[in-house]
């Protein structure tokens, strides 16, 4: 986005995905964009005359030729997402009938639009903040039912919320001082009218938030688990266990190579990729040996590694040896035929009854979050970008500290002040600039 | 589908495809649906108190717990798709918030709708005729622009309209048949009364409708390009100007095999599927050979082959065996750099600059449709079932002439002509069994 950036222009976009399905929606925006539309709707009734929230049934013509039958969804400036006149084309989803609409679109006069930029006009006509601009986002690339319900919170303003209010207490405080400042300097009294207790106060919340940055960036991203294991020990039924116990219908298997195989599920709402590798032995075989190097590295690379022994046959040297050298989880598989206990250290499970599988989840999501449990209605931030803006406005916060127990002037405590406030204005774009603004809101799906 | 098909029950079905995106709209209809919603939904409007064709901003709510935020689109019955109370809700795009959405729903009573089943209801409604149930799916999953024209005019009646004419006038005909055969049998003249203009006009919408199957199944089913030629004959080079020249946004290149690949084009508004194989050459590799040997069955399989040849190299024994052997379009190529004028049957062509590439088209075209070139105002029909039908009805007119003019008695012709205006009954839906539907609406996507 350029400086100058025009929000009167036209824009339109496919804002579902690209294929065949009963549906498509083509959602537009800008002035004027009701008008475009209904020059070439013919429609049971006048769509330039709809109030906003109406919706209307019609076709739309190129000329003479009738290009699809639509519902058409009108919306009036500012009561929109965007905050501008808005039309939703309700379309067949049909390839050749969605790129026919969007030409005829281009046509009379938009443009299409680029990732992110309803959202972007939704900013910047002040309907969001940024932190809900984020959450939309973060609301779509969701990967579990617990990533989704935080992002929603995000979207209804939670994280909004705590800053706004830790703003308040600075900007409660920074008055006080700029007061003080008012007087002759053998008059002030440094002390005098400054609220030490309302700085600990906000810096009390936006600790608190820059905290849950671990937890939220472990529900956005997810983590990978190995299935490790000597050939045999119950990988593949283990993995399919997960599949089937994963009420998710995120689930989708997708073979990648011959050594392994991997497939996205939710651990107590964490999303994680689960892999399936070949498994460990020696080979003498150089094509079998190099997949057993390829199983070796992504079992490296996870964050948790599950490793199987096969009960009936025992801990085997090789075994003990995995486990001494891996920060695993060691399971004991087939304990619905296997006589021998488990030994110590590991979660004995039938990956063929689901005996230990309640465990097993309990142990990966300890590993995973540690004691960090997230209730839903909680603010939790995801965004490295809010992260380090609330640890830039802790730092100036640390720094007020210091600067008032050294009894320095008021005049310096308050650009450390003013500092702190401002990264917080940065971080619901109050303050904000092109830059960041073009770097946000591409990484959007476009439509959004 | 089953006899005593309830539709009052509620259904709902995400109607876009599955996948991350701006917008998903999940569908929903049935007595009672507006007000299930409402019960999960807290918005700035109360929803169940809505009237039709409007729209409304709110969340939706699993005890206390926010699901998503969505803009609900309220239809009344008879005014919606399928003729009942709808609402369609425009949910983010997001994986795990659908889910969440739709299992909501099947909480608050809804079910999964089956393929099709939205559009059955509109069926069964009276909404629309089988015609333009049919119309609704072909417009869906046409392949071209000239397709998705010829689907939307069978959605807006076209083909209903000619079928209608014809039954009317069969229908008049057999109405004065009917009267003469309230007479005492002596009393009756089997001619007075019987309409043979009607008959004959009725016979011609009904041949003509028949006659543009093949042109319809044309557009439908597309048809299969073969790039053919030596190695270096410029297949490649033509392969991609079809996809240059094609502006159609359908294309998708695809590698299947090593040993040819596709790629989806429309020529003139034909859908086509353009393969471009290996080079014809013999080989004593074996893994060569093999591939040669596919490319050929490929080849032989095609609709239309293009065969190229290297106007500079001139015609090989190769070349003029194959053109002899097979019905193919020669191709003289390479005529920017080739001063060799293209001999007898050849179109003369350069893939690189693009030179005959029109002549090229039309040859295709002309060899795929023949001179049946189809005005998109026309009705003109892609269903099997319904060519089978307006046959039956023919063929039963042919049986009536026959019998009017070997003066069968009146009620033997009358059969007949009963039978004429049943297969068109069927064709529209009037006459119909619960196999016929079920059969129709299971091709569906599920949302539509």
């Amino acid at each position: 986005m350029k400086q100058g950036y025009d929000t009167e222009e036209c824009i339109a976009a496919l804002a579902t995905p690209w294929g065949e399905s009963a549906l498509a929606v083509i959602r537009t925006s800008g002035t004027g964009s009701i008008e475009k539309i209904a020059s070439v709707f013919k429609g049971s009734k006048n769509l330039a005359s709809l109030k906003g929230y109406s919706l209307v049934y019609g076709r739309l013509f190129d000329g003479d030729s009738a290009v699809d039958e639509v519902v058409a969804g009108v919306y009036r400036a500012p009561k929109s997402y965007t905050g501008e006149d808005m039309v939703e084309l309700f379309c067949h989803g049909s390839l050749p009938g969605v790129s026919a609409v969007l030409e005829l679109l281009y046509k009379v006069g938009f443009r299409a639009a680029q990732p992110g930029e309803f959202t972007m006009r939704s900013f910047l006509n002040g309907k969001v903040d940024l932190t809900r601009a984020e959450a939309v986002n973060e609301l779509i690339s969701s990967k579990s039912r617990q990533a989704q319900k935080l992002a929603l919170s995000r979207l209804s303003g939670s994280i909004f919320g705590a800053i706004d209010k830790a703003k308040h207490l600075l900007t409660d405080i920074l008055a006080a001082v700029e007061i003080q400042l008012d007087y002759a300097e053998d008059e002030a009294d440094p002390e005098a009218g400054f609220d030490m207790d309302k700085l600990d106060k906000a810096s009390d919340i936006l600790s608190r938030l820059a905290a849950t940055y671990h937890v939220g960036k472990l529900y956005k991203e997810g983590i990978r688990i190995a299935l490790a294991g000597r050939t045999n020990a119950g990988k593949s039924k283990l993995f399919n266990l997960f599949l089937k116990e994963d009420r998710s219908i995120v689930s989708d298997i997708r073979g990648t190579t011959r050594d392994y195989i991997e497939s996205s599920v939710a651990v107590r709402g964490i999303p994680a990729v689960l892999i399936d590798t070949a498994g460990l032995r020696d080979s003498d075989d150089p094509v079998e040996a190099e997949g057993i190097k390829r199983s070796n590295m992504v079992i490296e690379s996870a964050d948790i590694i599950l490793y199987l022994v096969d009960g009936t046959a025992g801990e085997s040297q090789d075994d003990a040896d995995f486990i001494k050298n891996h920060p695993c989880i060691p399971l004991w598989n087939k304990t619905d035929i296997c006589k021998m206990p488990a030994p110590e250290g590991y979660i004995p499970i039938s990956a063929v009854t689901g005996a230990g599988f309640d465990k097993l989840e309990n142990a990966i999501f300890q590993r995973a979050a540690g004691d960090k449990l997230v209730d839903t209605g909680e603010a939790v931030i995801d965004s490295m970008r809010q992260k380090e803006l609330i640890e830039r406005s802790l730092d100036a916060i640390g720094k007020v500290k210091i600067g008032m127990a050294a009894q320095m002037p008021l005049d310096v405590v308050a650009v450390d002040l003013e500092d702190a406030v401002n990264a917080l204005g940065e971080l619901t774009g109050e303050i904000t600039t092109s830059d960041i603004l073009e770097n946000m809101f591409s990484h959007f799906c476009v439509g959004k």
